[in-house]
Formats: C-alpha cells, sequence, structure tokens
C-alpha cells in the first residue's frame, strides 16, 4: 500500500504556486483567482476497481455516479458551484459498454446538479482492472468560499446528515453532496471552517484542528448516526460524504433559525491548544483503540 | 484493447453541455467561459505503465514528464497559457520514491512553462501497474484561441517542427511542447485551425478536415521527417507533439517574415470537398496500407 500521506508530506513542499493560487494542495479544493470577483475550485479524485468499489457486483453505473458525486462532494465543502468535469477511464478486461455506463452514470450524476463533462481521456489496460479519475471544477465568491484553516477557538462543532455504516448500508453508492447545504454555509458566512467527512469522522476533524491550528472536543454520544451504525466504529469508518463545519457562536442562533435544509448537528466545540480532537473530558480521541483512525 | 473511438462516438451525444461551454470534448481541450474576456481551457489526458512507456527502462521522472508535456500540448494547440494542473496516480507494486519521483517530474517539466500543480490524488493498485492522469487547465483570450473546426478552402497547411521516429529517437518523453509557437499563431490570428499531432500526422490531419468540413491536400514528400524517420510511417508513427495548422494564404507572407520561433514547413493545402486527407493527385492517404492509420 502506498502510504500517501507520507508521499504527500514530502511533495508539496516541492510544488512551486503561483501568486494567482489562493489555494494550493491541501484542502478539499484547490482555488484559483481567474479574473473577476469569482474563484475558481479544483478537485481530482480517483476511484480503482476492487478498492472503492467491488468489481463483481457493484454496477458501473453506481460507480460511475460514486466517482462523481465524491468530487462533488469536494465542492461542495468549499462553499461553491459545480460546474465542469474531466472523465479519465483506465480498464482492462471490461466490455466498452461497461465503460460507456460507468461514463454515463457519471455524467447522469453530475448533470443533477448541472455539471457539464467537457473532456477527459479513455486508454486501455494491460491488466485486468479499473482506474479512474475525475476533476472537478466549480465557482465560488472571492468573498464566500470556506477553507479548512478558518476556525477560532470557541466556534461550535457541527456536522449534516448522518455518520457511519457506510458501506453495509450502501450509502458510500448512493449518498446527496451536500452542494446546497455547503452554499448555503458559505454564502451567509455561517461556516468559519468546513470540510467533508470521506476518511473518518475523527481522522477529518483532526484535519481540521491541523488546518485551524486548535483541539476540537467532540462528544462521541452527540454524532447522529445512520441506521445500524455502531458508534465507536461510526467515528473512524469514513465515507460518510457529510459536512464538518464550525460556526462562530454569535451565529449559532441565526443558523438554527433560518435552516431549512438537511439534518443539522452539533457535535462539538473548537477550544484553544496543540492541534487535536478529544472528548468532552479533553482525553484524545485519535489515538484510542477503535476510536482511533487505523483502517 | 478499447474501442475509444467507438465509446466516445455513444457517449458524447448524451453529455449535455451548458451554455457556459464554448467548446466541448472533441478538441484538444474543451473551453469555458468563467467570466470576463478570459476562456479557461481544460484537457486530461492519462499515461499508462507498459503502454505509454516501458516499465522497465524508462525513469519515473520521465515518465512524469510526458505526461505533463502532453498534456501542455494540448494547451498549445488552443493558443493558450497553461496555468494549473492536477495529477492522479495509481500505483501497484511501486515504491514510495517512484510515485514521487514520478510527481516531481510532471511538476518540474510544469514548472518550466508557469504551471502550479494544485491538486490530485495519489491511490494503491490491487496489482502491479501503474496509471496517471493529469488535468491541465490553462487560460486564453476569448477572441484568439483556436479550435480544429476553422479552416477555410484555400488555407496552408503547416507544421512545426519534425515528424516521425518519435519512439525510436527518445523524442517521445523528452520533447518541448510548442506552447510559444501554438500562443503566436493563435494571438496573431495566423492560424485559423490547430491541433497538435499525437497519434500520427495522418489521422490528426483527418480530424482537422472533419472538424473543418474540408478536403487537406498533403505533400508527403513536403513533411519534415525527424533523423531517422522513414517517410510513409512517419505520417502515421503518432507521439510527434508537433502543430498542424491551416493559415489563410494572405497572412502567409506576414507569418514567415515575422516567424522567428521553431522550424515551420508548408506541407499542403485545404480544399473544398468531402473530409479527407489525399495526396497532390488527390488520392486518399488514410486508407493506404502503410500510410494509413491503422496502428
Amino acid at each position: 500500500m502506498l502510504d500517501e500521506l507520507n508521499i504527500l508530506k514530502q511533495l508539496l513542499p516541492s510544488l512551486p504556486q503561483a501568486e494567482d493560487v489562493v489555494a494550493g494542495p491541501g484542502d478539499d479544493c484547490a482555488a484559483v483567482a481567474c479574473g473577476g470577483r469569482r474563484i475558481l475550485l479544483a478537485a481530482a479524485d480517483q476511484l480503482v476497481g476492487g478498492v472503492h468499489y467491488y468489481r463483481e457486483t457493484t454496477s458501473p453505473e453506481a460507480a460511475g455516479r460514486k466517482l462523481m458525486c465524491r468530487n462533488l462532494s469536494d465542492i461542495a465543502a468549499m462553499g461553491g458551484v459545480p460546474k465542469w468535469a474531466l472523465l479519465c477511464v483506465a480498464a482492462g478486461g471490461r466490455s466498452p459498454e461497461w465503460v460507456l455506463a460507468f461514463c454515463r452514470g457519471a455524467a447522469e450524476a453530475g448533470k443533477r446538479f448541472g455539471v457539464s463533462v467537457i473532456g477527459g481521456d479513455l486508454a486501455s489496460l494491460p491488466a485486468e482492472g479499473e482506474v479512474a479519475s475525475l476533476t472537478i471544477l466549480g465557482e465560488a465568491d472571492a468573498a464566500a468560499f470556506t477553507l479548512r484553516s478558518g476556525a477560532k477557538p470557541g466556534d461550535l462543532l457541527y456536522v449534516t446528515g448522518e455518520i457511519g455504516n457506510s458501506l453495509a448500508s450502501g450509502h458510500h453508492l448512493d449518498f446527496e453532496p451536500r452542494l446546497a447545504e455547503g452554499r448555503f454555509l458559505a454564502e451567509n458566512g455561517f461556516a468559519s471552517a468546513m470540510l467533508d467527512i470521506s476518511d473518518g469522522l475523527l481522522l477529518d476533524a483532526e484535519r481540521l484542528a491541523k488546518a485551524s491550528r486548535l483541539r476540537l472536543c467532540i462528544d462521541p454520544a452527540a454524532v447522529p448516526l445512520r441506521a445500524g451504525a455502531e458508534r465507536e466504529s461510526a467515528l473512524s469508518d469514513g465515507e460518510d460524504y457529510e459536512l464538518l463545519f464550525t460556526v462562530p457562536p454569535g451565529r449559532e442562533e441565526e443558523l438554527k433559525q433560518v435552516w431549512k435544509l438537511t439534518k443539522l448537528t452539533r457535535i462539538g466545540v473548537a477550544e484553544p491548544g496543540e492541534p487535536d480532537v478529544c472528548d468532552c473530558s479533553g482525553r484524545s480521541l485519535l489515538r484510542n483503540g477503535k476510536c482511533g483512525y487505523e483502517h
């Protein structure tokens, strides 16, 4: 297995970023200035057959849809509007019909949110298997998009929807990217920091804590669970594709009053301190057996 | 082997394009309006280990560089300026050092042309092998970028550099994307249509002929050859990454006078007629044994 985090740690410092790059690698999307008051958002993600879906039992439409929706979730996490996508598929031992259905699954999922698939590439693999990648492009107002780094001590930690049991429930193949939610939060300034939960609530909370340089205290009992989820594993399972964000305390009441979208739950608070994710008694949840993110 | 052209023929009509898409799939890059007088260009391409480079003998740096430069060549073909890239690598049975060197090779090649690698993804493959994909983003003036479809009967067909023997000479791993050339041609209105030669001069000429709905007459003897190239195979070998473009006849003299960049050769002319690529006597070069594009 590639140790992605370790490779990135070595790679990122050697990637020069031009002045027009507002946010480089490390957030849900990169953000670049492309003239005017709009910011261009861009993210790329991969889907590997046998890793991100079962090669034998997952339909190509569902796999393609998952790839698109994972990327849409990254746009949602920035509070952006998805616009365009480029789709690459490399496949070996699959029929043209399979590849076509995969691409259509991705395109259909994007179409629901106004995304045009404007380009891409198809290639043959010398061995059996599939690797697909998708780049999503979106836009946001330069004054109203959300990074992971903006949380302040005292901000309240919220999560959309429910957490856990994504694999067994099939949620990981059929989730709703929280685009309306992300955009509403960003455009109205409710979210001081935001990301989407793809690798597990605790791991993604740690990313927010590190980027914002503070400690997040989470009440595990407050985390809303998907049907069938167990509380401990739910915090680290991943593939939830919900939004995790912080709200300045002065905005909480107003948010509650005007919010008309999906379920919203307060699960913790940001505190000053070394980046960490703790329970209410201040005990770290990150390296705590089943509550950890080794999976 | 996937029949890419056949799959695309079925897929493309089912890809809806929003109104802000100036040029959708089918050209070297897609072009979208993103506010103001600038056009955003986007293209994605893949590089498969064992298909686009030798897994045993090609260095990871050279493979990464090739991936970046193939994409830069697509920006060149639109007359654009490359700006940002997103890089995905899926690898099995490779060391972290190999992956790191691949990424650095791509990033270094981009840096020479002002490209920031702003995002991407790394993934493990369950089997041995590598698939990498890169999305390149660039900009062009809305009034000065070049599609494949703008050639008119009477326009003169030109090619940059030399053609053929790309594989044996190593050119395919170490070529110069014709960015300065493409931009100069587009910004000064010298090129009525343009693309880059990736799949063979004849096949790419046919694409230009089809997009512009005319016949291209090429003098095979006029095609400038790379050292070691044989004339017949050179026309269909591919991986030349040179620009093929048409010049309105009234602009030819001025172009010759002001051109200070790489070698430029006139190899043919556009004529009215069904889309085809012919020799000077009007005989099609496309389905003519070794001169064809079956490779």
